[in-house]
């Protein structure tokens, strides 16, 4: 079973810059930390940090013959983008929101998430965690899925 | 180190209704779900639901002498309750919330979140396991925070 | 077959309030001209007001168990509680809302109800006499519904 | 005493077409029961169907003369026409709204209603046994006045 | 002369919890300070809190036949209940409304009052003070009226 | 020269409904005393009175080979009615709006005018005078015209 | 095979006004244009141009026990009328949406549709030949219905 | 009977500059037509053109001891001044809005009127003439009111 | 210690016009009153009154070489000037904002208000005695702060 | 003559995904169809997908040296693109928006089209076949054009 | 060559209030460095403020016989003023906006600016300098034209 | 010190397209002009131009190491991207929008800015001169702010 995890644009910059915001963790130490619960709860994650709308979609899209679930982190598009949104309708593969911050506690164009809408579920506001926690319940589901 | 875990309006029938939008557990057998993995945790956790907002908000403050942090599903008030929102801020313990749906996938008057806004983070779209992973993320952070 | 008849707040005050607005008639005198009609129609019915939401909710999931069917007058929680709506859809018994004034003809504020989406239908602006007709219609459409 | 019941455009094909939506019953059997029941009543009805809102203004209008109140079905001038309330206001006869659904479970520009604020009340969501109770209050509400 | 002073959500919190916003003193402060002024002017008051919209509401209510006006700071429930407008518009009791903070310098969802629309008038920024002004004025308006 | 006068909906009924608001002249009489006054001016006037929106559309094509310009007072159809609208636009001849009353001073939803904006100008909220200082702002704009 | 071919308001002043807008084409040549190619693609057609929205939700009725399909250019009413998109629901004789010019392109009020959402689909801005290809599209549609 | 006129911002450029959109007579001719007027119908009027929202406000007020009906043209201020429109209703004197042009056809921002519904009646659209025909209306609406 | 009093405009008429709204009070009774109670609590005020928003800029500005505080009631401009409302940011004196009636009991368009969110606080609904205590919480707020 | 067919994200999963949403040709198969049309009208095309919003761009830009007009499905852009739409409109090409399925028929936020406002028309509801007429539409434009 | 620079209300404070927020230069330094810069462009300026809406419509109108151009920072008034935008459009002098502060970064309020529509152009966000760039662009403008 | 000159989607195409809205100048004109002016400032500039907002991202991003500050016209996305206003945020590097025309004087889907918050300031509607004064603005400000 494996895993695609996507990063939206920006989230390269992580750990470098305003970290009392988005923490400490560079990416690299992110997916490194997300690879090892991956190895921990026996599935394979690929991950892919891209800040243009387009190649989100097409990972989005070269996932579904190679992937079983998404994890995705649309940053700034999480409040722009209708063709992410599609791109997930589109596959229908499983799909987890993350956000490092609680976009609910920042500004009032950033409340509208068109992407959310089209994922399984959402986990916000806890860093790197975050990410940590929506991968086991994609994985939990996914199991569940297939036992069903 | 006790948590205190809030359910909000018509959580109580959980299990026996509409199983197929909120999963077939029984509010009692999400009780025992989380308080099995609070064990696992080592702290403890008291739960609670009620239908009324104002009792959600006396259950709130009450916290401020007798937990560490607040789990809490705001159900149908997380929509309109400007009160509970300011008990949250006004105790000022971290408070994650959870919902079992996913509110973006639902009708529009559920996409504005007064109380998320005052919370650490949110968890939402994954049933009881959501009430699970918003425990251990809220007990990392306070476990974290109590390091620092 | 038993009726539950919920009215919301501020009708305990009905009769000797505002009368021009909302009638001559007790909560008391409306409540036993209900019982006679539903003597008259050969079924029970239990009354009960609340100035409380969480109340009102708590009274819906009741009925669940007690009541075939529900009247209610959500008076000003008609306008703003997600929680009353989501306890009806819950519950999914059917309901009739009814209103002493015609919501349509008032402040701008009055002609949004999220109560009335989840309910059968509608009657409003006949007073008293709004209870009795819904009471028959709400009776009549359990009977059809149980000779089908 | 006589009673004007108009029913407004589309309410022609009733019956024969979306049934589950609209009930089993043709126009012409509704307008069979209505003056049925205002026999009962005492009562004399005069029934009109027309697609045309000129058409349904005219009517309103020469109810003035030759009725003592209206009931009325605006179907989809309900959410549009300024001229079917203005019409209502300037007759100044009591007239009850009926609508054969439910508009605030349907589609969102169902929820606006310019000429419910024009009526005495509404009956909304009973098929054709809303005509008859509108048909009941409307009289019950012209013999009180005159007795009053 | 009897005066009713409620206290809204999350008011019985006051002094403990962030001071520089609402100030220092207590809500058991407050009250004695009430008390004592109200004393120099020659009333009675009656003083209560509730973080339950439900128990206001029935306070309002039953202020009708034990108080000649109220003074109410209803917090978090300023913004969204209609049903404390109904309650006040139905004992038709002269009202105050009181906010410790000002409003209007505060987040964008504060700045709808659903109740002060049914208030004589407010008075808001002035912590403790506010209430002790808003005494006088209230005591002052119903003197004025007595005599006239 | 030929002015087509074209009055909307209930127009017709002026005079012995709501005086107050509307003035006590009838149609007829009106209608007498624009004929009169176009007389004084020289030109002949046609006039017309419709409920239906259609058939005010169908007049003011007409007017394109019969008039020389158009008086109207489209009442309910001057907020709702794009087809009236482009009818003006369609035949080019200068139009004037004319309102009995002054639609500014009354319900929100008659402070939108879609037919306005297609019209020379507009005299609103002098009763019948306002019909004739417009037919002679009309006559007088279009000899204007007829000499530059 | 029969398709009805509807014309809104304004449409018959077509050819002779504002051409540089609508085109030069009279609605005749029009008429004679759709009928040489539902010739070709042997088709019957009937088509009707009505100034009054009544008359067009009449003709949409009728069409249900003499038409295949519906071809239908709403104008002005495209933006306002509740029973045009009813009456095309009632009937479900598929529909297809032609206007002459682009709405996209002209004022803010011609880009909300009320009828487009109960067609098919839309052919917008290429004058006459936008019939013709719309009932060419209409007719496969029917003939891939009726084959499948 | 004396009649203040009263000019708004930038009417005081009348005539030099942008003819084509506000005509070719200057303030002086205007306001030497409207004492001409005002001679031929036996009343005196006082003219005055101001920049200033306050002096505009102050000749309102002055109005009340010395003049028995106003004529305004508030130009830019028509759609942002609620000092303006308090001091019409401060001074209750009949008065009559002119616009040289017609606000419907223009752009968005000049839709909104916040001064109309403090006046009598409007006049939009026909330059100069506009003032005359108001002059002609308030004159006759001053002799009738003082003869009934 | 000097306060300056502002009224805005439109209140010079006080008193003669619309006293059922606004009170009988004339403006000079209201600032007699005013300077009375600055006596008694041994202050010194100033007032003054402009119908112009420039004149009440220009005199929040001169207040900061003037005066310790400032009071002002700016009527229509409460709801449009931003000036003003920078002027008081500008000078950052405390300003305690004045409103002879309740705005949220009146017309939609004065439930905005630009000014007040740069006031220490607001005294609403009171006449002339709103003033006075306005005075006295300026007066305690100013010896508060100097003694700490 | 040449003739850019640009197709937007998620296009290129068509066939294989949600077939009964957006039909069963893939996209290899529509571009097919629309070269075998070309070729019988004629004309040459060239077809690009991207789930690029700038690579979409470019390719417009590149059109303006290397063909004569532009079919573009813009899919999920079709909704949030100024760059977009501001290229179509920088290099002047005639366009036709083409929309497999009917947007006005699906979500809310699918009902705002900011490219359609760019482009000649639109064709919409008519899957793979709408593309066909959009270039027969074209064509006949880009002829009737050249021969004028 | 004359530049009219025109200052809106609350500038003459600059330098000695708020200097994190508008910088420590004074309003005669800023107009100090405006001439200086002036005569090294061989133009001549005159700089005026004003807290007055109306006395700076004056000026602008004035500038028409006076000077070549206008640079205006409208300060508050930027948000609200029609009256000052219709008289740089009465004038059309060519203008630019001079804003000290960048309000794209500031309060939701200022983000709508009425009359910036009437200007050239914009220079936000650098304090002093933005006048000197201004005064360079506006000077350079106008030669360029003058040789055109 | 070296400078980032950003130029977002369409930019590539100036000069030789729609030359009366954005001028005659070619982007390489205006780059050519950029850095002689960035030469006599005695600063590098490196320009690049895109249509992809991605890459543009991707740009800000990479500027962090390698320029001291940012020039950015994001054209089209200035109104629509969440992604380049985070990028700005997070490299922290101080930002001057420029617009070649005023966006305030077009469409109204271009006063909404998302970007220019994140910038120190904005220059627009000077076309190529627009950049060069933008330039000798930051590189001031970088050297102010590398003296204090």
């Amino acid at each position: 079973m494996r895993i695609l995890v996507l990063h939206g644009p920006n989230l390269n910059l992580l750990g470098t810059r305003q970290p009392e915001l988005y923490g400490r963790a560079s990416l690299d130490e992110i997916d490194a930390a997300i690879t090892e619960r991956a190895g921990q709860l026996g599935v394979e994650v690929r991950t892919l940090q891209s800040n243009s709308e387009g190649a989100l979609v097409d990972a989005v899209q070269a996932a579904r013959d190679s992937a079983a679930g998404i994890i995705i982190n649309p940053a700034g598009y999480s409040h722009t983008s209708v063709a992410l949104r599609d791109s997930l309708l589109a596959v229908s593969l499983p799909a987890v929101e993350v956000h490092l911050t609680n976009p609910a506690a920042r500004e009032e164009f950033r409340h509208v998430d068109l992407v959310a809408g089209a994922c399984l579920g959402v986990v916000a506001g806890f860093g790197m965690s975050g990410y940590l926690v929506a991968l086991e319940l994609l994985v939990a589901h996914l199991r569940d899925r297939s036992h069903s």
